[in-house]
């Protein structure tokens, strides 16, 4: 999927949400845990009754490691699912990877290959070599951490040389390094002011927005500095959204979430004139 | 394992030696895909071949996510080998994780709970909350790249502020998260002239070196600049030893290749006064 392809479907949808699915298996509904895959039967009803709302799932891949193979197996059943029954929607692998050269190129085989993501959150303290493995593949995209949401963003993104914060010198550099097309940025809602900050050194880049929501960042305020004339958000929400409600119509309190979310972000898009 | 123990194993098997558990199926000997889990087997010989010259074992997770649950079963029989038969033995898990604390805590559960690892490679760039939850778990350690072994580590690890590089920043902040029973440094072998500049912030950690041999670093340079009074040094080599032959006699020619490393470690550690 490039650029434009992601724009359409933002353009269609009305929205820029993406839902990330932290489906930690001591959170979802009691009822659900006599099923097979418990957590791929949760992933299943979040996605029927979110999808109309969202464009892009986001499963962070912690919360399937943590059950071993089982884990890995709710995984690849909630990917087989997604691209089987939503094959437009994009998809990221949030397992903020990154290693040497020959190392990445694996990680790189076990998301884009093995388990079709079309996208993946990576790391950059490694720099170049660890990240262009993953741009190797035509259509699938690296989304690089530059300023994250939570508190230890301020230990080392804000390291400053000549005028420029760590964050800012791996927008510069890795700019070089991929397309439009291929990557984009990870940027934390809450540090929704610093949006401006990136815009100027990334403008028509896609940025992926954590931290609405459970972390306290505002989506208003996301929208106000981070939109483009390609919209250029990807904006998610996950506990918020999957972990609403705790009883059997847990997806449908999901599924009206989402939808609340959707509708404010068609406000905002509207008032940009982009739809 | 504490600071102490790791010493005391590094001076009874007089070797700092580490097995990168690299176990790439397309490069292990032909023969052993008849078995029902060839990387398994791989490892199994490599071990049963090994582990008289070698303190730590590091199975890299690229190498097995990219096989998916196969992998995962791979890796976790490997483990358990481990523990069964050598529990003395230091294992790291090299997965370069790092993210948002509750996100982290879960990769701690992974890796520590699920699979038993002593040890696990974090990625600094998120900072503490991203590090903390692997710390607390008595007994097990994070291992904090700080300088890679990689070209792309001239990308970011050498940002400098206020006369402190990105990488030396990494080293004293992150003192203040754990000890010298909890902590080690990644440090490639790669910039082994550096060693001595880490050494002068982390005089007493252990760090983990990888990069001699096919990454061509040098175990004498290594040695010289990064041994200290507790030996000090984990070092790390993968292809040299376990690809090292491709015939039915593979294992053999590891213990050769692991043999004649331990030996030119006993002599450095002989030289120290260490053993």
């Amino acid at each position: 999927m490039d650029h434009s392809r992601l724009f359409k479907n933002i353009v269609e949808k009305r929205s820029f949400l993406c839902i990330g699915l932290d489906s930690e298996i001591e959170k979802i509904p009691p009822f659900l845990m006599k099923k097979e895959d418990p957590v791929f039967e949760f992933n299943k009803r979040i996605i029927d009754s979110t999808h109309k709302f969202a464009v892009a799932y986001k499963p962070n891949l912690a919360f399937y490691e943590c059950n071993g193979i089982t884990g890995w197996q709710s995984l690849e059943s909630t990917l087989k699912y997604i691209k089987n029954n939503h094959p437009g929607i994009f998809v990221i692998a949030d397992a903020k990877r990154g290693d040497i050269g020959n190392t990445s190129k694996m990680y790189a085989k076990a998301f884009f290959e093995k388990m079709n993501f079309d996208a993946i959150t990576v790391a950059p303290y490694m720099g170049e070599d660890s990240v262009t493995p993953f741009l190797a593949y035509h259509g699938k995209w690296v989304i690089l951490l530059a300023l994250t949401s939570n508190k230890g963003a301020d230990d080392f993104q804000y390291h400053e040389e000549d005028g420029f914060r760590l964050f800012e010198r791996v927008l510069k550099v890795s700019q070089k390094w991929g397309t439009m097309d291929n990557m984009m940025y990870v940027v934390g809602a809450t540090r929704a002011e610093m949006l401006k900050e990136v815009r100027k050194i990334a403008p028509e880049h896609f940025l992926l927005i954590p931290g609405v929501g459970a972390q306290g960042g505002s989506l208003a305020d996301v929208a106000k500095f981070g939109l483009n004339s390609k919209c250029g958000l990807l904006v998610n929400s996950s506990r918020g959204i999957i972990f609403a409600d705790n009883s059997e119509e847990f997806d449908k309190v999901a599924g009206e979430k989402a939808r609340e979310m959707q509708l404010e972000m068609e406000l905002y898009l509207s008032e940009r004139k982009l739809i």
